[in-house]
């Protein structure tokens, strides 16, 4: 009966949304695929969540920008930035974690929800750790939450190893399941260990305890690191196995990049956003006040508003087009290591900042000393958030057969475009940046005219680059030949892509 | 060259990704899934935006709660309402344009990002016209940015119609190209015509102006219903034709599913979180007042917050949990037509209402009679969400054969499992109101068992729909027939879902 009557349906959109495992008949087991989709929406947001309270101190008029700026620095934007990576490093968890149960029943998403919940808890106690840092109660709790986080996780694990059905094939026919089992638990386990060490000494000796949770975070780096120099040191050659892949921290093991894709699309998209929900909140002039003030006049209202505005066009159309940017990347990147997606976790963590100093630009007088250290500040961070896209993709080109699409790879068809439309950005912002030095009495009018060509540059880009390579295929190879191999040009590969370069612009 | 180097990628997730149309040479091309993924999330953090406003609306304690709700209800509720309406109307245009367009490229991106930044100020321009409705400058912005919106919806389509690689396949091969091209054309201006009208009465006679922007709403709606009723006055019979279904407001039109679900998520996603943003803002104590006020213990400065951490659990457990029941439900669910697109955006509409809600009930003293009212607006809002989520089921039901998986159509496996699981909510919340009517003095109590047992209520779910079933099937079938239509059942089926149900709790 069930197989005729799906004769009506859609076969593919069927076929995409509901992969029930029907040969083992478990009709409860579910495509994991929108479950993830909603835990990296979840995670993004919490992830970008405390750029807030920066975003919202207030700088009086009267004070030096680099004096809040030091306060800021201090406190509001390091938890920032602890956020940031703690949350990224327990989405980096997540996502391991369910590259090894591909399936999910109820139980699986309401543990998911509930481990969900608690991430979403984290940005709170590290605000309290970094207001009080010497109260252990921040810490208790940060090692509260991520002690639950931990157990949940390894509970998923045990229950997963428990309905096979629920684990990917690969590991579904193993006879090693248990030794995978442990293998997993064990690293799975290892933070709430070092939590609950870390929770102890807060205690005790606290300073310690930050020691322990910094651990935490860069546990995976150091230690790959030092494999790495014993390695190179006594000369072994690394082993690699497909399996056990998953759960090291090898700089290239494979991330989920749909994931990733996901991920970043959820932090791009609520920057984006972010200036417009203050806009909504508080740009609304009162109606009493256009009485008395504005003669009634809401445009001379709305006037005063005026940078405001300016600032989130300017800040949408930056994030916007970034986004675009890593779009393209990752359009033809066929994978994404370990390494690229610390990379993009820094180039998100800068996109951040982004509503915060283009809100900065407009908050003070013009032609003010610190209204030229806000528009500078915007060009550094819209830099450095550019040049990470380019390490992404300059990561990729090392190892390019396996990362990279053959269209962008060296002497690919899109290879000179793509790294055109990698280097818009970072090169813009530093030539702002050195332009608003040398002409400080101009730096807003250049800064909004560099917001107005950007946009150009990107839709006129493709035009430009195929006339140049057009003219470079004229004049330097009428005839391109056809290479099997690329490692003999690796070396020429700088100095041509500044050739084209400098052409296309 | 090419087609040899693919071979070291691994070619499903490179299939998956990069859907270059490789036979026309088009490299540019691209598959629109992310972008589209993206426009989801940035569409569904607009759309639940403006709750932020009557968020954090202060309600004085000596006010009665029904004042102010009033004056809440005057503006800021409408204008939720109506930013919510309006942004999922050019949602919708959105997914019938990328029904035709299937392919993109650069241009097409970056087109998209203008129209996506246009729509993200519609909200702003809807709180100018609530606070300022005598004013037309709320008006004209807000017909400037919709006549924007459709121009540069007109320029994808034509820019579309000229590159026909990145069309679907089927009108990419019709004769009657050109035929298409007027249709959608003529659908998508028409809202920037309508809003060109509105913009010149605004000057005139504002109230037309109104009625113009509110006809562009509901044309759809009642363009429809006017066809409806006159085809069932003539006896005619509806006609079927499979492209322009795209472009019409049949209440059967296929709206596409992955984008429903992504645009759920999205509202979902950012209204769990709503509450943890403004804990992370507004609840750290100042480290002076600790000192000052509660003699340097931060744990009891932080017992000052004990309500709003658990307004905070009980939104984001219930909404988890609506979150949940959507999904299961859309997991079975094979094709989303526009009716119940429809009743998914009420549904998510008072989603959007659950933060405030639960804000709302730790803002009063205890027992009063303010904070019993706050608790019933809480259920009623459950109530409302969850009754809509059954309501996309009973209309999938009418037409199950098109619209489910056979494991939920009725007699199916699922199918009091999925019934049980969508009236949790809806009888829960209600059982909950009319305790609390009774039982004024324990309101909260009631309310705070409530939230705990709702989660236990989902774990055990299964388990007792199983038991429950198995005793049926012993009682009463102990061979069920296997049946090949199910119309003769449909009128019994109330029935037997009440039956089913009673016998599951």
């Amino acid at each position: 009966m069930e197989k005729k009557s799906t004769r009506t349906t859609d076969p593919s959109s069927f076929l995409q949304s509901v992969t029930l495992s029907e040969k083992d008949g478990h009709s409860s087991t579910q495509s994991s695929h929108r479950l993830l989709a909603f835990s990296d929406s979840l995670i993004s947001i919490i992830a970008t969540v405390m750029i807030l309270p920066i975003a919202h101190t207030k700088i009086q008029q009267d004070q030096e920008l680099q004096k809040s700026l030091q306060q800021l620095l201090a406190t509001k934007i390091s938890v920032y930035l602890v956020t940031f990576l703690i949350v990224t490093v327990a989405w980096a968890a997540h996502i391991r974690l369910f590259q090894v149960i591909e399936r999910i029943d109820d139980v699986l998403a309401l543990l998911n929800l509930a481990c969900m919940m608690l991430i979403t808890f984290l940005p709170y106690t590290f605000s309290l750790m970094a207001s009080f840092p010497e109260n252990p109660l921040g810490i208790l709790l940060f090692c509260g939450c991520a002690i639950v986080i931990g157990l949940i996780q390894a509970g998923i694990v045990l229950y997963g190893f428990s309905q096979p059905y629920l684990l990917i094939d690969h590991i579904q026919i193993s006879e090693n399941q248990n030794y995978y089992k442990y293998q997993i638990l064990k690293v799975i386990l290892r933070v709430p260990v070092f939590c609950f060490l870390a929770g102890i000494f807060a205690f005790i000796f606290f300073p310690l305890a930050y020691i322990l949770l910094a651990l935490v975070i860069f546990y995976p780096y150091l230690s790959q690191t030092l494999k790495w120099c014993c390695n190179k040191a006594l000369g072994q050659q690394e082993e690699h196995n497909e399996t056990m892949l998953l759960y090291t921290y090898h700089p290239k093991e494979p991330l989920s990049k749909e994931r990733v894709e996901a991920f970043s699309d959820g932090v791009y998209a609520i920057v984006a956003t972010l200036l417009i929900l203050d806009i909504c909140e508080d740009n609304v002039p009162e109606p009493s006040e256009v009485k008395e003030r504005f003669n009634n006049s809401l445009i001379e209202a709305l006037h005063d508003f005026g940078p405001e505005y300016l600032a989130y066009f300017g800040s949408f159309v930056t994030v916007g087009l970034l986004w675009f940017v890593h779009h393209s990347l990752f359009l033809y990147i066929t994978k994404t290591t370990r390494f690229m997606g610390l990379l993009n976790t820094f180039s998100l963590a800068f996109i951040g900042g982004l509503p915060l100093a283009y809100q900065l630009t407009h908050e003070f007088e013009e032609k003010s000393h610190n209204e030229l250290e806000a528009i500078q500040i915007s060009c550094v961070i819209i830099f450095f958030a550019g040049i990470f896209q380019m390490a992404i993709w300059v990561t990729a080109l090392f190892n390019e057969r396996e990362t990279l699409h053959p269209y962008v790879r060296y002497r690919g068809k899109e290879h000179a475009f793509m790294f055109a439309k990698l280097s818009i950005y970072p090169c813009v912002s530093l030539s702002t940046f050195f332009l608003t030095c040398i002409l400080s009495e101009f730096s807003t009018p250049i800064f909004h005219l560099m917001e107005i060509i950007v946009p150009f540059a990107f839709l006129a880009l493709r035009i430009l680059v195929r006339i140049a390579l057009a003219l470079l295929k004229l004049v330097f190879c009428p005839s391109k030949p056809i290479h099997n191999s690329v490692e003999e040009d690796e070396t020429r590969l700088p100095f041509n892509d500044v050739l084209w370069y400098i052409i296309d612009l």
